[in-house]
Parts: C-alpha cells; sequence; structure tokens
C-alpha cells in the first residue's frame, strides 16, 4: 500500500501498538527429525495466541528474494524497500552505535597494510590487529586529523582491524569509488567521481587519504586505510510523521537502534538480556504509543546453522509472553523481519510466520504458531509491507480511505 | 519482482535447474464426468512429486486475462510481460523457424486475389492455395526482389496462403499501417507512417508492394499480397546476463525455439517426440545450468477440444518424469504457460498448476498433482513471474538483496 496513502488516513490516538521482531524468525524442516525450529519448539504461549489472533506468512521483499536486515526492516515498518535503501556504510556505523547526520557521508574502513614502494595492498586486514590496537590507532587518527577542509571528520572503532569514517560537511555525494582494490597485491585505487556533482568529494577523500598516509606510514603493519561502501544519510521520511506516532525502540543491538533512529523512534536504553528488555517494555509503557522491541539471538543461532540453540531461545522468547500480554496492548505483533534457517545458516527467502493479536483480529485456530500452521492463517501469504497499515488499522489509529 | 534487482543479486553457480513447460497445462471441469483433465489422468510420478515438492497455482499475466504464447513465455522467465512484447511478426516468423536479426522489421503476410481494375480485395486469402504453390510463388518473389532501395528482402513460405517477409535495413520502424483492409470488397490500403520517423520505412514497403504487384499482377488468383502485424526485433534483455545463467532450450516447435532464442538461450537440435527431446536433455545435461523444455502436444488437444488426447498426452509425459528426476537437478519447475482447457478449445486465463522440487522446498503433501490441489499447495495462487527469482533461489543463484 502506497505511504502517502496510508499517510493522508493515520490519526493520533492513545491506543497502543508492541510490535515484536524475531530476528530470523522462519526456519526450516531439520532433516533428522522432519520439524522446523518452531515445529521443534516448545511454546505454548506463543500457540495459544496463535490460535487466537490473525495469523499469515509474510513475505519481507518478494518471492525467492533474501533480504538484509535493512531491507526487511523498512518492510516491516511500512517503507517500499526498493524505493528506500539505507547504504552499507550508514549500517556499519549504526552497528557501532555510532549517531548518523543529515550531512554526513559514512564509509566503512579497514586498516591495511601497504607496499608504497611498489604500490600495493600487502594484507586487506593489516594482519588482522586486535580490537585494542584499532581502538588506539582510531584515537592517534582522530588527534592528528579533525578536518579536510572544510570536511570534520569522526573515527568510530569496530572490531579488529575494522572501523567507520564519517565526514561530516555540506553537499558530500555518495556517488564516489572506492580506493579498495578488494585484493591483495593490488595498488589501491584513487578515489573517482561517479558523477559530476562528486567530483569536490572525491577530492577531499583523496586528500584525506594523503593524510592518513602521512600519519600511518610508518606504523607497519596498520599502514593505510581502505574506504569503502561510501553512504549518505537515507532520506527516509519519519514514522511519527508517516503514522502519527509517539514512538520508542528497545533493542540489544547497535544496528537495530540505528535503524529505529533513522525511522524516527526515540531509542529506549536497555540491558543486553531478553529479561533487560521486557523491564525496559514495562516501565516505559505508559509514555509511548508504539513499542518496536527487537531480539537478535534468533538470528545469530541461525547464522551459526545451531538449529537447538534458537530452539531454546524460541523457547526463552515464549516464557516472556505472559508478562507483554499483562501489558494489554491494544495491537500485538509478533513476526520477524526475515527467516534465518539454521539449516541453511543464513538468510533466506521463506516467508515469515506472523501473528496480530487484537480485540477484532480473527482467531484463526492455528494449533501451534508455525511456518506450516501460519500459511493456513486468515492471511495466507502476504507481504511484509502490509504489515503496518494492518497494526495501525486494529489499533483504530486509520481513519477512512476515500468518502 | 523488478528484473533489475534480480539482475543485480544473481550469481554464477554450477547447480542445475530444469523447467519443464507443458504448454497449456491447466484445464476444467468436463461436465460429463466432473473431472478436469489432470483429475481424470493417471499421473503417479507428478502426483508423487507434487507431494513432495512446493506447489501453487501461478496467474500468467493477471485474473481474466488469457494471454498469447509471447507474454505468457516471458513471464514465466521472469519478464514483465507488459513492459516486454513479442510483435505479431516476430512471432509469426519464429514459428516458421526463421531466424530474426536485430535489424529486422518482420510482416505476415498473405498471398491474395486482387481487382486491379476496380481497386479491391477479392479474396484475402487467394483462394487458400496449397502451401506447395505458396513455397513456389516465394520462391518466384525471392528471384525477383532481393532488395527495395538498400533493404534486402527475404521470403519464408509458411501454411496455405499465408507466409513471412523480412525487411533486413537500417533504421527501419514498425510504426507503420498495414496495407491489409481485414475484409474483401475493400480497397488495399496504402502504407502510412504512424510517427514521423516510420515515412523512410512507409515508403520503402510502398515501393515494395510496387515490386510485388510488377510480379505477380498476371498470376491470379495469388495476384496480390497483404501484409500485417509489422514488428520490429524486440529488444529484451538476455537470461545469460540477467541471470548469469547458461541456458538451453528443448522444443519440438520452431515458434517455442525462437522465444527460447531471443531470450539468449542455445537451442538444442532435438526430434520429434516427447522420447527425443527427454534424450536431447539428457545427452545435454552436462553442458548447461538452465535446461527449458517445452512440450506443446497438450496445448494443441486442448485447441482441439479433444479432453481424451490432452489426458493421454499428460499420461505420457508423465511416464518420462522418472528418466528427469534420475538427473538430480538442484531444482525441478514442472507448470505450464497457461491453461487451454478442452472445454473452452482454446487458450483460456485460468491459473496453472506449478510445483518446485529441490532440496529444501516444502512437501506441501498433495494427493495429486491437479488445479484444485496446486491452489492449497504453499504458494497458493501466485504470479508466474515470481517463479524464474523462486527457482534461482532454491539453486543457490541469488545473494543477499541489501545489508
Amino acid at each position: 500500500m502506497n505511504q502517502e496513502i496510508i499517510k493522508s488516513i493515520s490519526q493520533k490516538t492513545d491506543s497502543k501498538i508492541i510490535f515484536v521482531v524475531i530476528d530470523g524468525l522462519g526456519g526450516l524442516t531439520n532433516p533428522e527429525t522432519g520439524k522446523s525450529e518452531l515445529e521443534t519448539a516448545e511454546i505454548p504461549n506463543l500457540s495459544r495466541l496463535a490460535k487466537d489472533s490473525l495469523c499469515g506468512l509474510s513475505i519481507p521483499i518478494a518471492l525467492g528474494i533474501t533480504p538484509g536486515s535493512g531491507p526487511s526492516h523498512l518492510a516491516l515498518f511500512g517503507y517500499d524497500p526498493i524505493k528506500y535503501k539505507i547504504g552499507r556504510g550508514i549500517l556499519e556505523a549504526l552497528g557501532l552505535d555510532v549517531e548518523v547526520q543529515e550531512n554526513d557521508l559514512v564509509a566503512r574502513a579497514n586498516f591495511a597494510t601497504y607496499d608504497y614502494k611498489n604500490s600495493r595492498v600487502l594484507d586487506r586486514r593489516a594482519g588482522r590487529i586486535p580490537t585494542e590496537k584499532c581502538v588506539e590507532l582510531c584515537a592517534l587518527l582522530q588527534k592528528k586529523i579533525k578536518k579536510v577542509d572544510t570536511t570534520k571528520i569522526l573515527f568510530h572503532p569496530g572490531k579488529g582491524h575494522r572501523f567507520a569514517v564519517i565526514f561530516r560537511g555540506k553537499n558530500l555525494s555518495e556517488g564516489i569509488s572506492e580506493n579498495d582494490p578488494q585484493k591483495d597485491g593490488h595498488p589501491a585505487h584513487l578515489i573517482e567521481p561517479l558523477q559530476p556533482s562528486a567530483k569536490k568529494t572525491a577530492e577531499m577523500v583523496n586528500n584525506f587519504l594523503s593524510l592518513i598516509t602521512d600519519t600511518l606510514k610508518d606504523l607497519n603493519p596498520a599502514n593505510y586505510v581502505l574506504l569503502r561502501g561510501f553512504a549518505g544519510y537515507p532520506d527516509l521520511p519519519k514514522i511519527t510523521e508517516i503514522y502519527q506516532l509517539n514512538p520508542a525502540a528497545i533493542a540489544t543491538y547497535p544496528m537495530y537502534r540505528g535503524i529505529a533512529r533513522l525511522l524516527g523512534m526515540k531509542i529506549l536504553p536497555t540491558g543486553e538480556k531478553l529479561e533487560d528488555e521486557i523491564k525496559t517494555l514495562e516501565q516505559n509503557f505508559r509514555e509511548y504509543n508504539f513499542f518496536y522491541l527487537h531480539i537478535k539471538e534468533t538470528d545469530l543461532y541461525g547464522e551459526d546453522g545451531n538449529f537447538a540453540g534458537k530452539v531454546k531461545k524460541l523457547e526463552e522468547i515464549d516464557s516472556f509472553i505472559p508478562r507483554i500480554e499483562t501489558l494489554k496492548p491494544d495491537v500485538l505483533v509478533i513476526t520477524g523481519d526475515h527467516s534465518t534457517p539454521a539449516v541453511l545458516k543464513g538468510h533466506s527467502w521463506h516467508p515469515v510466520p506472523f501473528l496480530l493479536h487484537s480485540k477484532h483480529s480473527s482467531k484463526d485456530g492455528l494449533n501451534k504458531f508455525t511456518e506450516k500452521e501460519c500459511r493456513s492463517g486468515s492471511l495466507g501469504l502476504f507481504q511484509a509491507e502490509e504489515i503496518m497499515p494492518l497494526a495501525l488499522a486494529y489499533a483504530g489509529k486509520l481513519t477512512k480511505f476515500g468518502a
């Protein structure tokens, strides 16, 4: 559904929506048992809810398309994931809990070992220096390089050899090439403008790299910096404006807090455990009317191929469902951003179990909250982009379209 | 799904896809028995496969839209059938096994009887001359007319009074009117440009028709030529480029080989029987990673209203399924391009049974491979344009979309 239309019929109400995103929720059959993660798990609360809820299987982007976290979250919140994009550099910075601003250009960066004599990259990862070394080098660079011309420079250390660079200036363009040759043994590239309007940005980044060389060249093995994934601040309409919501996000992982911030949500400080997230939800329940609650570990276990770990995490999540229900939200949505089947050890294109519980939602009578059962829910297969309008409608937050 | 996006995430792999298209597969209930063609046929192998496969009913274009072979095949291979078109003249030429080139303008042609004195068409089909006469006259015309100005002319005889003319030149436009008045008793029209850029093409074709008159005018009843369906070479992106495939086509009918060639597939020589096609598949299985196998007769029986003939053909197809399975493709798709119910004696808009078998595809547990059973498969009703992304995803040929 066109977001402009949703915007035109959205209205402020006090009704409350809790939107639980279980990352990588969907799974696939374990060949040994013939059951998926959800089919294996003991999830009496989720299954009781599913019996009394509107259910379906949501398609994150399109049949056959495996989404990254950016597009899949955009779709969940009602944004066209083809039209709107969150660039790689931006996601990287969000993952480091860096607040990105509107005039920022962000790049993913590696410390690397460079053979200046023969002009070639010896090691794109500088011998995988430890994180402490990365922190130390970023501090050094930050001390020596604060600005390039009028552009402010910010260094944010990540894990090992990885960090992020923020160029904070005016009229910076993401339309520039990368200096990273992607392979050892090749010379670093000059940064080139990919469009005429990016000429000044390319010059500025080349000047920045000269300053990097001046600072690092004698500090083997981390004597150079490779940049890639240049991305500008994504111009996304805010959830507060489109849906007239007063939204808050609870997430243990920085990247999801970052995406929520880009969409205009208030980020609630929380701890590292699911129990912490639930407490944060309870403590803040009166203050907001939309809560995005993100649970990460199911995806991590899926990525690791840890079927049993994912099952156990699902059971833990299930045990917290009654505490969420006690809050009596007007609408409770429980779904995932995409599937991460343990048997595939990665994100996949398979549609995702979905339930929406509300006073007037149908009671689909599912036997259990699983992929197969959700397929036979009222919604059947449907697009994730339609979840947000449904949640708003059941919360009484959408008026009539047309007279 | 946007084909540009599929292109951006397609990757080369060795995994193999067999894509079986049973022309006019879908049927309708025979009022005498209450069963469709598939429900009547003994198809144990297809039904066993369907039980263990991801199933659905595919909508070729849209609900209610009966497609021709061009649009329905474009959709099957992931092309938007509204955006991309294969013109009538081109399809006619492909049906005559003529290789069409990029600078060609193609027209369908009829030998006709013309009353030159009173300027009117007496018989648009020249008394339905026999095919041998058509071959003879095309040879005569080819001898007399090799070029018009700088445009090369090629005549290709068809059945009865029908043939195709290829105008091979530069900057030819399909934006011209037809000389065929579509009714006996009317004068032939002058060819007119329908847009300014088509002026020279219209002049050239009018000159061509003067040469036709010079050659044929005394050869009653085939003393004139009517042209219609002017079509230029369709500018279709190639399957090799979009999907990074190494594709081959096996088809007994020229038109389907022609469509496959337009899409960039290698055409494998084969015989006239289904057994020949299966042998061709077996012999070439190591050389390619995508096989389009087209089976025509189901559509012909449907068009003839021959319910029993279509049933028998389905049973024959079923008997070859084990030989296809023996090849162990990573993905096996079995579907049709559209429905051709014998009770309607023609193509129809009804959605088409679909199955996809792969290591990680769901096992939808169908009782039989039929229209009704496929409706209750995991995919339910879905767009044919999504088949290709699904086949590629299950074959591991698509990477993640977005970070």
